[in-house]
C-alpha cells in the first residue's frame, strides 16, 4: 500500500460522485466503494479473490447445558465441511470461493483427514462457568496460529467462519465484559434453545461472569471466556487487517472476535466490513456498540461464515463501481438541469 | 414443469428442515429456497444462469419538469450501457450476467448501434399530464414486444431493468391508480429533485391523475400513465413468469410493472422475487401493498436493474442450499439433545 494520505475519503467520494449515476443513488455501495478504495489507496480497487477459513473448536461451557445440540455436533460438522455438505460449502461453491477448515480445538480424538488443517490447542476449552476457558499461553498460541491464516497474499478479502457447540455463550460473555452490555440484553437462543434452556443459559453466564472483574484486558478476556476458534479468528483478523486485506465479518461469534480485535487495534476498522445482522438476539446491540452497520439483514443465525460469504458479491460490486464505471465526463452524459 | 401438485411448499420446507443446520437458521434464504423449488417443482432446483434486459424509453411528462435531469440523458445512458460503463454493466460483469439493451422508445433519432435491440414504439410517450401517454395499440405493441424478451429457455432467472428520464412519475401514477395509494404518500425525489421540484412533481401528477377515474383496467392504466419501457417490462414479466422462469424484480419502476402484472395474473407472484427496498420514497408502501418483502435494503435508487442483479447471488445460494446441502441423515449429524 502507498501512504495513507495519498487518497482521502473525500477525494474518493468525489470520484464516486462523478460516476454516471445520480449522486448517492447507489446507497450503501457508495460507502463501501470508498472504504475499499481508501483501504487499497487507489480509486480503482481490486476485489477479485476472496477466501473462507472456518475455525472449529469445542467449549467446556457446553457441559452446563447452554446449547440445544450435543457437543459431538462440532466434530460431525467438521466432517460435513470436509465433504462439502454444509451451508458454508455450498454458498462458497456458488461464489467460487475456496474453503479452508481448521481444527482449532475440537473435543475428542484428533480428526485425521487430508483436507483438515490441524492447529489444535487442546481438545476443547475448560468450562468458563467455573474456571478460565483457557490459559494465557493457550490463548496466545491460538491467536498466533490465527495470524498465519490472515497472512495471505493471494486474496483481496477474507471471510472467517466458525463452528463450535456452545460458542454463542462464549461470545456473549466476551461482549458482555468488553462492551459493558448487560447479559440479559444480549443472551440469545443460539441454535434454538427453548425458554427453559434460555433461562438456564442466562444463569450459567451470570455465574461465569461473576468470576472476574470488569477491567480485563481484551486478550485476558478471550482467555477467560472465549474459545479457541474465536482466539484464532481474532489473530487472523488482526493479521489480515494489518496487511490491508479486507475482512468480511460474519455474525454474532465473529463480531465478538472483531470486537476484541478493535479493542486491541482500533485502526483495524478501516479494513472491516460487517456482513449482516444476525437473528441471534444480542447481535444488533453488539453492532450498535461498535458503531457499525451491517450490509444484509436476512434473519441468518447459522455462523460458519455464511453471512460473510453472501456479502462478498456486494463487496465485489462496490469495487467494480469504483474501478469500472464511466464518469459523466468520460461518457459525455449531462448532469442535472 | 411437472404438475404443480407434485411438490408442495410443506414438503419442500421439510426438505429444508432436514439440511445440516438448525431449523430456520438460514432465515430468508430458506423461504427463497422453498419458493424456487416450488416454482421448478423439484427439491433440487437449478439457478445457474441469469440475464439482464434493460428497457429504455422517454416520457412526455418530462416536459413538465418532473426530473432533475434533462431528457437527453436517456439516450446518453443507452450509449453508456452499450459501451459497458453504467452501474448495471459493471455489476452484471462481476456476476457473469449478460446484458441486453432495448430501445423501447427513446426520444429523438433512433440510435444506430450493433449492440442495441430496437423495439421502438415511438420517440417517447405523450405527456400524461394532459393526454394519455400512449394509445391502446402502442401499449399492446410494447407488451407484445416485451413477451419476446421474457421467452428465453437459456436462463433460470431474469432481471429486468429500465432507463427513462421521468419514469418515477409514470410509475407513481400507475401505482396510485392501481393500488389506490394517495399520490402524496408515494411521490418521491427520483434522481434527486429538491423541495421545489418535488412540490412541482406532485402538482403535475395530481393534474395527470385527475384526468381519469379510478376504475381503469391494468392495461388501460399502463396506456394512460405508463411508459414504453414499463409496458415492455410488464410483457416480459408476464411471459417469463408464465413459463416458470424466476423474475427478480428491481426497484420502484420495476415494482410498478410487477404490480400491473400481478393485477393481470396473480399467480405470477410465485415466480417473482422482490430484490430490494429502494430509497425512492413510495417503494416501501408499494411493496407493502403487494404484501411482499424485499431481500436487500441498501439505499439504492438507481434503477437499471442494479438491485435485481445484487439479489442474484442470494437466489443462487438459496437454490444451492436446496440442491447441494447435506441432510442430517446423509451426513450422520446429531439433532438437538
Amino acid at each position: 500500500m502507498s501512504s495513507p494520505d495519498t487518497w482521502s475519503s473525500e477525494q474518493l467520494q468525489s470520484v464516486v460522485d462523478n460516476k454516471t449515476k445520480p449522486p448517492g443513488s447507489l446507497g450503501r455501495l457508495e460507502e463501501l466503494g470508498v472504504q475499499i478504495a481508501a483501504l487499497q489507496q487507489t480509486p480503482s480497487p481490486r476485489m477479485h479473490r476472496c477466501s473462507l477459513t472456518i475455525f472449529a473448536a469445542d467449549h467446556g461451557i457446553a457441559a452446563s447445558g447452554v446449547s440445544a445440540y450435543p457437543q459431538a455436533v462440532t466434530a460431525q460438522m467438521v466432517h460435513n465441511f470436509l465433504s462439502g455438505g454444509a451451508a458454508a460449502n455450498v454458498f462458497a461453491n456458488t461464489l467460487g470461493i475456496q474453503v479452508t477448515v481448521v481444527d482449532a480445538g475440537v473435543a475428542g480424538e484428533a480428526i485425521a483427514h487430508p483436507g483438515l488443517v490441524s492447529r489444535r490447542v487442546a481438545a476443547g476449552t475448560a468450562n468458563s462457568a467455573t474456571e478460565p476457558a483457557m490459559t494465557g499461553a493457550q490463548c496466545a498460541d491460538a491467536m498466533a496460529a490465527g495470524r498465519e491464516f490472515g497472512d495471505r497474499n493471494d486474496v483481496d478479502a477474507q471471510c472467517f467462519g466458525e463452528m463450535g457447540i456452545g460458542n454463542t455463550s462464549a461470545a456473549t460473555l466476551v461482549l458482555h465484559k468488553l462492551l459493558s452490555m448487560p447479559l440479559a440484553d444480549i443472551v440469545g437462543r443460539g441454535t434454538g434453545l427453548d425458554d427453559a434452556g434460555l433461562a438456564n443459559k442466562l444463569d450459567v453466564l451470570e455465574r461465569a461472569a461473576s468470576r472476574t472483574g470488569n477491567a480485563l484486558a481484551p486478550v485476558d478476556l478471550l482467555a477467560e471466556y472465549g474459545g479457541f476458534e474465536m482466539a484464532m479468528m481474532a489473530g487472523a483478523m488482526l493479521q489480515a487487517t494489518a496487511r490491508g486485506t479486507l475482512v468480511i465479518v460474519d455474525g454474532f461469534i465473529a463480531t465478538a472476535a472483531a470486537a476484541v480485535v478493535l479493542s486491541i487495534e482500533p485502526s483495524a476498522k478501516r479494513a472491516m466490513v460487517f456482513a449482516h445482522q444476525s437473528a441471534e438476539h444480542g447481535h444488533r446491540a453488539a453492532l450498535d456498540a461498535l458503531s457499525v452497520r451491517p450490509l444484509l439483514d436476512l434473519g441468518l443465525r447459522l455462523g460458519e461464515g455464511t453471512g460473510a460469504l453472501l456479502a462478498w458479491p456486494l463487496v465485489q460490486a462496490a469495487a467494480a463501481m469504483m474501478s469500472d464505471m464511466a464518469s459523466f465526463d468520460s461518457a459525455g452524459i449531462s448532469g442535472p438541469s
